[in-house]
Parts: structure tokens; sequence; C-alpha cells
């Protein structure tokens, strides 16, 4: 192929860089607007998490450490993927951390993030077999390590103070929140397809779109069934659990397995969010605020084992040991995380936007 | 052209396919988040109705009924078109169905919107011949059609009740809608280009922001002389005229008729909103809701007709035939389809969250 | 080339331009709804000012004044780029003109950027050899000089009454105005690379992204260091201004220099906000309202003149004349046509939706 053409090929990466970029800033931002009395600092922390994550997943790569990207937009991709991963675990805590502190949880989860990313796809220590563990969009690597480190620091740094302060939205945070979510859903086929080869493409993106779609309905049924009335929260979050889950097999089934992968993680997400949720939290004391263990946490950890099911000639080993390491080493980071971040000061009181932002 | 080039040009469509997502979604979403209490239905309700038609569409073609695309991205945008008539049609009868009813709504609106595209554009029972009927951006099969549908299915259902109840909107439910707007304004290009060979892309994106241009100085200045102030709802709709009427010809004319194109569109569409839309409901005591009749309905016929005038060589015959085939065909199935829906049940008062969703 | 190449390249500089309408609409349009009660007037004239400056553009080019663009995309993108300029002068006295006072003044505004576009890169008058001016993303022909004319406007027409009277934000128009703020940071890297050459993008992205999370983290830093608490109006506007500065030499300089301008723009913008407007408004009793000239006026001018520094062999001469040429070109025609604009009418309450809109 010739230079004109892989430049052309380049750029449309690009595009879909730009793609995920306004899932991090606009999507994740957003979403996490949902909180009524925080939703400034929400945005505020999202611009933080990025602003310090992307330079230094680059700084990792320009100092050789785990693995490294093939040309600059690869590296601005996995970059974002990272940030992703870092928002989604900072979902787990929002509200509790003084904006000093998710700088700092930025500097402890990207290393540990690219770490693991290194283990699974680049045959990192010789664990699992370079090109072998399938997960082209993430549910693993992104979304499940990003929740199950969030939870790990949740629970390592929840005061019960924290655990008992009920956590409000209402008519606008909601719709901002919204909006959040359907930006989420708008650009998720080009998160899964951002280093996807050209040819393999429109399958992706089909697939993404009917796993959006199957965990779009399967949410409002069940958040119906399950409540009586349909929860905006559900709606918002569950609804992207398609999303989620099929990220590992995103270039690999066909639209009919996609949109039945998609069903499933809506009403699991839902499932998660109406009744897993507060019996969880309950049980550990402990909150999750965006509930990041049921939207990216329980979808991401099926979508990888779908993969076992849904893809013919699958590394059945490989797939199981991928999943296995990315749930020790998010957790058990996690958990060491939350106990730095706690020595790093505490907040007086959560979720409200007055105590380090000038409020009219 | 070689493969790669195939794939290169494939994935263009897909970014485009991309831009008409966030128009469903944000944009169509969120323009009908004007509605005060009913702005998280609107939104859910949007969600519901493009997943439920999506992949409805897909099926339609795999059963290869009403014919069937080329390729997988080209499939997805036509799915996308049907959803965005569909949007249109939801919008005339928004928050005086139940969530259900718009999935109910979404399936029986799908066979008809496919059937008439089938008739016009596929050459279908040889009543207008393949190829000879212009509407590139779809101000006929998409636009029109949506509004008649909705417009039958309004009158078919809309009670006494409906009729007296206000609609009202404020300060943030009016800027969210302006937000819907302006995603919508901000994409609007892409949905008519996409579907368009890459040659003749330039000439068409010119058009049609030439034509929002025009709609939207001609909505200011129109609704200022009508009102004697502005009204937020003549800008957020009416300044989209121009991408309606643009439609049918964004392809065939020069820029200097594209503008004049939408500055028309624009004042007719606002006459619409600011006169019309009283009298007409007035005298058929029926809601529009959103008042697509104004913004797609005769926006989008004027669109249609304007290309015997502005386009040297079209086929007369074709075109009026076609609009007459769409405007008889929307009315009747929307007269139809909304008897079936009053039998499906009733809200019990209309254009209020709380009825179907969990609130504050 | 062959011709497909060509249209495909043609393509992607069309999705680079509605990034960039994405901007100005979305972006600078959201980004001045942080004025409470202004809000939906603020988005209302965003329109307007794009409908009217996009045409007017075309209509210089077609008209043969000032040079002309070579392709309709690129005539396309520097009529954006005009809007942008003129988006970002009006910020300057937003609230304070009548609806038909902004188009008015985009009328007089437009020529005048023409003027400076052509003097500073296309060798008009001789003043400045063509190519010698380095400003690939428009640090000074766009962000300085719109910044510096709606100075001159301001000054020219801000009355005491104006003066006086509190500029108010809330809860709800801080969230809307973080929306724009973030919606112009994800698709800066396609403004700034949005006419250079695709084998030079990725490095221009990757620069563009790394300037913005410098000037983010230097915002946050520099807002809690200066006021004790941070401002969300510092972190709406200062995160920007590593776009702003990096606008001239984003295709020219490493990542690691990208950061830095980046950090060292944040910094010098956030003084801005909290330190010298104040100071700089009360001394000339007259307001800039969104602050411009300290998100695009000195972050601007420090882009511009970073170029000397960081460029090898850049022509010192044209850099500092070009700059010299837009400072004066743009504060003497502000001037002017803020007496102009003075002259056409006056509100009579600044900063409220009812004196032109109709409000609930």
């Amino acid at each position: 192929m010739n230079g004109e053409l892989l430049s052309i090929i380049e750029v449309q990466k690009y595009f879909r860089a730009i793609h995920i970029m306004a899932m991090l800033l606009l999507g994740f931002g957003f979403l996490m607007v949902f909180v009524k009395r925080y939703g400034r600092s929400a945005i505020t922390a999202t611009f933080m998490l990025v602003s310090i994550s992307i330079p230094l997943y680059f700084l990792k790569d320009s100092l050789g450490i785990f693995g490294g990207a093939n040309s600059d937009i690869d590296r601005l991709i996995l970059a974002e993927f990272g940030a992703a991963s870092l928002l989604i675990c900072a979902g787990a805590v929002l509200g509790r951390l003084k904006m000093y502190q998710y700088l700092l949880l930025g500097l402890l989860f990207v290393p540990c993030y690219a770490l693991n990313e290194w283990l699974l796809l680049s045959g990192g220590l010789g664990l699992v077999s370079a090109g072998n563990f399938l997960d082209t969009g993430g549910s693993i690597v992104i979304h499940a390590f990003g929740a199950l480190f969030g939870i790990g620091v949740a629970f390592s740094m929840t005061t019960m103070k924290e655990y008992e302060t009920p956590i409000e939205s209402d008519a606008t945070s909601d719709r901002f929140s919204l909006l959040g979510s359907m930006v989420l859903w708008v650009f998720w086929p080009s998160f899964c397809a951002a280093l996807v080869a050209p040819k393999d493409i429109p399958l992706t993106i089909v697939n993404v779109i009917f796993a959006l779609c199957g965990s779009t309905l399967a949410t409002y049924i069940t958040s119906l069934k399950l409540r009586g009335k349909v929860s905006i929260a559900d709606i918002a979050n569950a609804a992207l659990a398609g999303g989620v889950a099929i990220g590992s097999t995103c270039d690999k089934v066909s639209p009919t397995i996609a949109l039945m992968i998609g069903l499933f993680a809506g009403a699991l997400s839902t499932v998660g969010f109406a009744v897993i949720q507060s019996r969880f939290q309950a049980a550990i004391k402990k909150i999750d605020t965006c509930g990041v263990l049921h939207l990216h946490g329980l979808p991401g950890l099926f979508g990888g084992l779908a993969a076992l099911i849904a893809v013919d000639g699958i590394s059945m080993g490989a797939q199981i040991k991928g999943i296995l390491i990315t749930a020790v080493l998010a957790i058990i980071s996690g958990l060491v995380v939350g106990k730095i971040l706690a020595l790093a000061g505490r907040r007086k009181v959560p979720y409200i936007d007055s105590e380090e932002l000038i409020v009219d």
C-alpha cells in the first residue's frame, strides 16, 4: 500500500480518536452529572482525569515501559482507552475525592492499567500469548478492569459518613446525565472499531449498534418489570451495557449474536442497578457512586466470557487466564490505591460542589 | 477501484452514519425535551424508537421484503433514515403515548415507511421508475412521510382532554431543546450526503449549509415580524427547515439556489409555527406536539416540489407521482395506526414524566 | 494522485469542517450560555452570526475580493474560521447588542477579517510574503484578531449602566457552559488540522491534545492558587487556552513543546480571568462579557510569539509584522465598528432574554 493511502487510513483512525474523546469528556463527563449538587465538580474531575492520563500514557510509551504503539494515532487511541478505564474507575468514588486526589488516582491508575494491558495483549511476562486473548473493544481490559479497580478503591476508602449520605439527582441533572449517555451510545461504534482494519469495520459497527439496541430495549423492559416504573438511572446506564459486553467479540460475531449479547447485557446490568446494587452496598457498607460494577464490571465480564461460546476457535485458556489476571490485578491495585488516596486527605462533605468550587 | 479504496469509502460512509446517529439520539431526542415535565420521557422514547426500528429495518432487508441495500453500511444508513422518519412521526404525538406504545408505533411504522421507500426509490410495483424520483436527502421520503404519518396518528387518537392540556416549556427545557436543534444543524450535511458519491459530496455539503443559513436567518426575521418578539420554538425548529427542504435537490442545485430554498423554507416553517399551527389545531381539535407538520411536513413538500423548478431534466411525472403516493400512503397508514394505538391503552395524564418514570 | 483519492481527501476535510461547525454552534454557542438569563439569546445570536458570516465569506470569494480558496471545502473551512473569529468578537459584547446588531456586526466584521487574513496569509499588498507568516491553527488570524476586535467594539459602545450591571450565572448555566467548553476541547484538533496535509495530521492532532491537557491542568492549579477555590469560569474558559496558543505552531513543534505551550497558556489565561480582568474592566469602565481578551487575546498573542522561539527557520520579521498588523487592524476596526453599532440602537436592559424573546 502506498504512503498516501496509509496517511488516509491514519486520518480515519484520528476521526475515531476524536469520537472517543467526545465519549471521554462529553459522554463519561456528563453521565456523571447525575449527582445534583456535584455536576460541575464531576465535569472538572473529568477534565483533570483525561488531561493527566493521556500525556502519562505517552510518557510510558516513550520510556519503553510495557510495550508501545506503532504510530502516534494508535498511541493516542490506546491512551484514550486508558483514560476511559480511569474514568470508569473514578465513577466508583465520584464525589468522595478531592480534586487533587483525582489527579493522584490518575497517576497511580495508568501504570497498573498499562501493566494489565501489556500482560493480556502484548504477551508480557509470557502469561498470555500475544494475540490469543480476544478483547477488541475492551470488555475486559478497559471496562472490567476500570470497574473492579474502582470497587477496590471504594472499598478501601469509603467512610461510614459517606455511606450514609444520600446521593440525589433532579430533573435537570437527569437530563444532563441522559445527554452523556446518548453521547456514549452514539460514538460507541467508533470506540470498538478504533483499531480495527478498514475491511472489518462495517461488521464491527453494525454489531455494536445491534448490541446497544438490544441493551436499550432490555433495560426498559427489565426496569419496568423489576421496579414497576422505569428508572432513569437504569436507562442512562444499563442501556449502554450492550456496548460494554460486545467489546470482546465485536469484530467476530454476527449481528444476530450481537443483538443477543446486548439483550442479555442490558438485562444483567438492570438487575445490577435495581436489585444487586443496594444489597451489595449494604453488605459492604461502601458506595459505588455511579454503579460502575453494574454498568462496566458485570457486563464487561459477561462480554469477555461470551467470547468463549460465541467465537469459534478461540483460545479458551488464554481467554480465562486473561479475565482472571484482570480481576485479580484490578481489585488488588484498587485496594492498595484506595489506601494511598485515603492518606492523601479527606473531603469534609461528599457530593457537593461548594467544598472545592466557587459557587454562586 | 481496488479493495483498499472501497473499504476506505465504506469507512467514510460509516462516519456519516455516526453523524446521523448523533442527529437521531442527541438531535431529535433533545429537540423534544422542550416539554418541561416530559423531558426524561422524551429521551427514553427516543432511545426506544431508535432501538426498535434499526434492527427491524435490517430484518426487513434480510427477509428480502421491499428490496434491499448493497452493503452493511448502506443498510445502516437506510435504517437510520427510517428511524429519523419514525422520530418525526412520534414528535406529532409526543407525550400522549405510553412507552410501550412508542415501541408499537415503531413496529407498525417501519413496514409502511419501507413500502413507500420501495415504491418511490426502487421502482416497486412499477409505479415510479427507479432513479426517476429525486429525493437524495429525503425531503419527501423521510420528512414529509414521517410528518404526515404523525399527523394521521395524532388525528386518530388525540382526546379532547389532551387537546385542552397546555404544553409548557421553561428556560432549561428551552436550552436543552436548542441543544438538540444545534446538533441537527451541525450534522445535517452528513445526513443529506450520506449515500452521495465522494466526488459530489463537496457541493452537497455546501448546499445544505447554505440552506440552513438561509432558513435560520429567515426564521429570525419572520418570527420577529409575525410575533413582535422572537419565539424560541421558532428558532429551535424553523431554523432547520432549510435542511428539510434542500433534501430533494441537495446534490443538484447551486449554492445560490440552495440559499433561496432555505430562506423560503425558513419563512414557510415560521409561518407554520406562528400562524397555521394554532388555527389548524383548533380546527381539528387535535395536537401536533412538536409541530412536525410545520418543520418537516410543509418544508418537506416544498423541497420535493422545488425540484420541479430548480433541477433541469427532472422527470416531472415521477416527482409529482412520488409526492402524491407519499402523502396518501402516509396519511392513511397514520390514521389506521392511530386507531390501533388507541386500542392499546391510554395515558392518564399527558406530558408528564411521573406517569411512567420514577421521579424524585 | 488520482481523482478518487483526491475526492477521498476532500471528504476527510469535510469531516473536519463538520467538527468545526460543532465547535461554532455547540461549542461557542453553549460556552456563552453561562449568562443565567441570557442563554437562549446567546444561542440565537450564535445561530445568527454563523448564518450571516458563512454565506458572506463565500460571496467575498466569488467576487474575487482578498484572494480565494482552492476548492469548495477549503472555502467552507476558511469561512468557518471567519465565523469562529466573529463569535469570539461577539463574546466581548455578548448581552449588550440587540439581535439585529449581531447581524450588523457580522456584516462589518467579515470584510475586516478577510482583509487581515489576506494581508497575512496571501501576501496581500506585499506587506508579508505569502507563506512566511506561521499560523496554521489561527492563534493570531482567528483568535487574537477576533478578541482584539471585540475589545475595540466593547470599548466603543459599553455604557456606564451596562458596566454596572452584574453578569450572573447559576448551576445550570454553568453546566451548559461546561458542555460548550467540552465540545470545543474535543473537536479542537480538527480545527487546527483542518487544512493540514494528511501526512502531517497525526503530529498536529497529538500536539493540540497535549496543549489542551497542559492548559487544563495549569488552569486547575492556577485557579486554586489565585482564588483559594476553583472557579468554574476559569475551568470552562482557560482550559481551552492551550488550543488557542498551539494554533500557530501546531504542525511544527514536538508534543513536549506543545505540552509546555499549553501549560503556560493555561496559567496565563487563568491569571487573565482571576487577576487582570476585573482590574482592566475597572480601569476602562467597559465590559468584556466572556473575557475573550483572556481566553483568545493573550493566549493567541502568546501562541504567535511562541513560534519565534519554538520553530526553527521561522521568518522573524514576517511573524512580528503579522502580529502587529493584526493587533492594529483589529483594534481600530473594532473601535470604528463599535461606534457604528452604537448608532444602530441600544438595548434597554443588558443580559436578559426577555427583551427580545418571548419567555414563559
